[in-house]
């Protein structure tokens, strides 16, 4: 942390920071400079959280300096992280792909879809069971019968299920019949439901909320890592931006980022990120050459018939070419498929 | 909603769609135009809510002519919506003032603040019990304590009581202390939370999302009135944007909008809107200006001593200016404070 | 100037760093904090702008203290600037519009908008001669003719003349007959022109570009000041988000935000920063309110038939409303119109 | 084109738009919906653009059909374009690579960096003559001694030159030296620019603007070809967000979606796109893997002497490693290096 002050602070002014920083066990440095002076802060930022120092006389504001997450950062723990689940790795050479309906419809279309899959080596079958909508008129999921389907899928075919918990009831439903809890863009910064997931020790696809910096979806992980549970995989989904031609505006730099200043494993959504269904091979191409750990991926039997997301979701003709290349881009990277 | 057709469609994708939207009971009229053929649905949207007819073949895209809010939308109920709370009226010609800190911190803090602002005719007290921060190191909230504190201050000065909730357990705490919930613009999407609310007939100021466009902000009132609570207040809290001075960007023009298009009462936050104490005042006549129903404020007794939100928080001679410039421009534009 | 260390950052890279900063003539104060070391230099920071310190071994990033602008800067200049042109100033008590259609279309049009203006006491004419339009099938503008009908109006009324200049050859053209040049948004960042209207003395309203950060916007003025025009009327005009209700966000923050920065005056352009007539009103009010010293508004005598812009502009009875209530709200703010 | 008329448009107001468009020539559809008419408009936009139908009686809003871009898009042109300079074609199977420092500094900087890029294969060099930099007080660059440089450089080597031009001034310095020219990001819509460029013959990079959707993009390519010069190569760069880890958001959707919409070749800039050197091999990758044509990438043989931007430059060490580990990704998408 580094204090700025006025160029009109006067000598008290700066004394008085420096006494309020001493008295909270920090250690202080000062430079004089031409126009101003600053006040490096040395020892846990955390320790002036909660005071107020822009508001100090003669103060201009406040430089930080150290990253505000920890637990999540690679100065923590410079190894990368591999979350292991029964058989499957994530964050290993071998990627993963999570794929699946946007929404569980019924027993007919998650099990067929789970077959296709498994018989391309997917590991994952994806599936909402409770829908976040913009509208309330529009379909919400079938709740607790839809991660049961998932289950039953996942029982009949060895795959392992992702499935997005929404709220407390939620998750001690989900807690029954799925092996990694997603939370979505929109609940990123719920940080009631971050507390609870932190309290499982199940892992969680953590999406980047719309409108999130890098520094705060570290933070939103940060919160779940603090309370126990440091079995996080990163999701990027796309951010909100002025363009209009694609849903979201896929940042896939956030990859190579994660990579350097966090050891958490992270995969890329394609189907929300861009909303199309014909961007999205191209952009997983581009997000595995970019280093991502894996996929999730909107794959449903018959896309028309869809009672959610059917614009952006693959089906399967789609899907298997969407394999096929992701596969030979990892080949040439020092991944596998 | 109007359905763009590809350059290059058949007569029989055409008469596909033609038979897709009579069998949901959908008029269609057909325009085959020099270019393309468009064709306009009749009837209820919400028919087609879940039927992706991007994906017929032939389709280029959907355009929706009518917006997908109906109860918050003015086309539903032409007049102004007034809320009254015992003998206060939101949404009238009297400026309605929430304040107050941005977090409840101890008896001594609400009470003092509570006599001030019932001194210069505020209305509501505000407080946070349960603070969503950014890090999990930050102050988190007094919880349920934080909400009895309210409601003592408010019972001994005569004040209401706002106060935000963010779990189904915020709720049942807060029901036995306060007037008015408050759904922070974090939880604007979190839809569990707007349908438990909507489930109450508490009143609800509900901040618009950092990233949502004014049509998902109505979306989210219409999630909480679908429930049957159609007690709702507006409040814009400014909008992430790529500038970097404020904390968010102060979107005023939501203001004139949201009166054009909903009849739902509209306040604004100028504290969290801009992020800078010196700004809350300017920003404020210029709401009022704008046409806003009334605004929430951040008072502190000792900013510099507060546990979260200091910099933007006002003291109790900077609010007293504030409400004097406030009553001025109201007095000009034909309010009453 | 701070430099930021990384942590693993050496003492033979701190070294380094101290030598070149000596070497550059720059003072240098080191603190060796728990995690890392900063190193604060102390010094005209413009010694250092071609040098890549980020680069060097051992730093990890740069963070600027103080702001790059200096001749656009409050530090620089503490007292406000008032512009006269004849016998009218910007940015005294008075405030000053600046009214009129997008784009001069025909010598009627020009002189009936100007006696028009001229009889509600609108000091200056504005009026597009070239017309920077997104797409090339729209109309461009008069170009030289354009200036012309607008000098005629003037001169037949008294008021003056704004209009943009979009190339070194319009400002040839301009210079003959307006008063003040207008930059528009989408040249804020042409530093070729910045340079050109830099070396006349003629006053220059510089709307801000459209993804402009305000430190931007200042260092745009900084190159007109830089080659000795001081004469600079800064212009709102609305920035680009993710909101698509309205053309752009005006970003009323932006006016105390200058006021406190900069000595230039600062004027709002509510007609392109909402792109909706119905707005303008309000947004002026607000304008007003939030302390601008002016307002630049597009009226034209029969918006319907208006060959740009036709849907933001007022007629002559709206705005005739529009000079009313401004008038009140700069009544009560310590300003006059 | 539609006219999306008000719920309560009477009878009048809709034959009154019928009879301006039948007026203008156009084709007219009515749909009389349940709660709204809608009027579909058949021929040519470009007809009405200067018509504000919004303002109309009972016009709610327009919604146009058909993108305004036209020489542009791929529904003129269904065939990729590919463009030939001397031997080198752009867009074909071939991948084609331009680098070299952003700024062109002295003889022997200049002549290093073409004879490294020539011995890896690379078809252009590029090297800034004119440098719009946001400071005045940054460097400008080295104007025609510059071009002079590069050309030197270019004829030794027998290397192709890409160069920025700025202004009338600098194309006709430019066009005795360079082979492409380039149009930064800040000149996007400076019309008077993609106009003078237009009159000539000579291909351009067209970089997408910082604040530009790519309808915008296309329209700025569309006043270039509306003169008469069809060789233009679009170059995805970095979009401005709210996200400040990167310079700008690479939007690396918009090479599927340019190869989609349009017939013109696209081309990636990671150097600006990110700003970080660290993200430039990943983020090429990326690119290649999204299908683009090719790369501009900043090269410096010392990056830490650079006069500008050389915190997002390569080395050659780097850039040796970039072009094989591109040329692994183009080995497998069926494009070649």
């Amino acid at each position: 942390m580094v204090i700025v002050m006025k160029p009109n602070a006067t000598k008290n002014d700066i004394k008085n920071i420096e006494e309020i920083l001493k008295e909270l066990g920090l250690g202080v440095h000062i430079s004089t400079g031409s126009e101003r002076t600053i006040i490096g802060v040395i020892g846990d930022k955390r320790l002036i959280a909660d005071t107020p120092l822009e508001l100090m006389p003669g103060v201009d504001r406040l430089v930080p300096i150290v990253e505000p997450f920890k637990l999540a950062g690679r100065t923590f723990k410079p190894e990368s992280t591999v979350i292991r689940i029964k058989d499957v790795e994530i964050g290993s050479k071998k990627l993963v792909m999570m794929a699946g309906p946007c929404a569980v419809e019924s027993h007919e279309q998650i099990i067929q879809t789970a077959k296709f899959l498994k018989s391309r080596g997917v590991q994952f079958l994806r599936g909402g069971a409770y829908k976040p909508r913009t509208s309330p008129y529009s379909f919400q999921g079938l709740e607790e019968e839809g991660y049961r389907l998932l289950a039953e899928a996942a029982k009949e075919t060895g795959l392992l299920v992702v499935s997005e918990i929404v709220s407390l009831k939620s998750i001690e439903q989900a807690v029954k019949y799925v092996d990694v809890f997603q939370i979505g863009a929109r609940n990123m910064q719920n940080f009631q439901l971050l507390r609870e997931v932190g309290r499982t020790n199940i892992p969680v696809v953590l999406k980047r909320g719309l409108a999130s910096t890098i520094e705060e979806w570290l933070n939103a992980a940060e919160y779940i890592m603090n309370e126990g549970n440091y079995n996080i995989i990163l999701c990027e989904r796309g951010i909100r931006t002025f363009e209009t031609y694609t849903r979201n505006t896929l940042d896939l730099s956030a990859v190579p980022i994660i990579k350097e200043i966090s050891h958490l494993p992270i995969i890329v959504d394609p189907s929300h990120g861009t909303g199309k269904w014909n961007l999205v091979t191209p952009m997983s191409r581009a997000a595995i050459a970019a280093g991502a750990d894996g996929l999730i991926v909107e794959v449903h039997p018959d896309p028309k018939s869809a009672l959610s997301d059917g614009p952006q979701s693959l089906n399967f003709d789609t899907f298997n070419s969407l394999i096929d290349e992701v596969a030979k881009v990892a080949g040439v990277i020092g991944r596998e498929w």
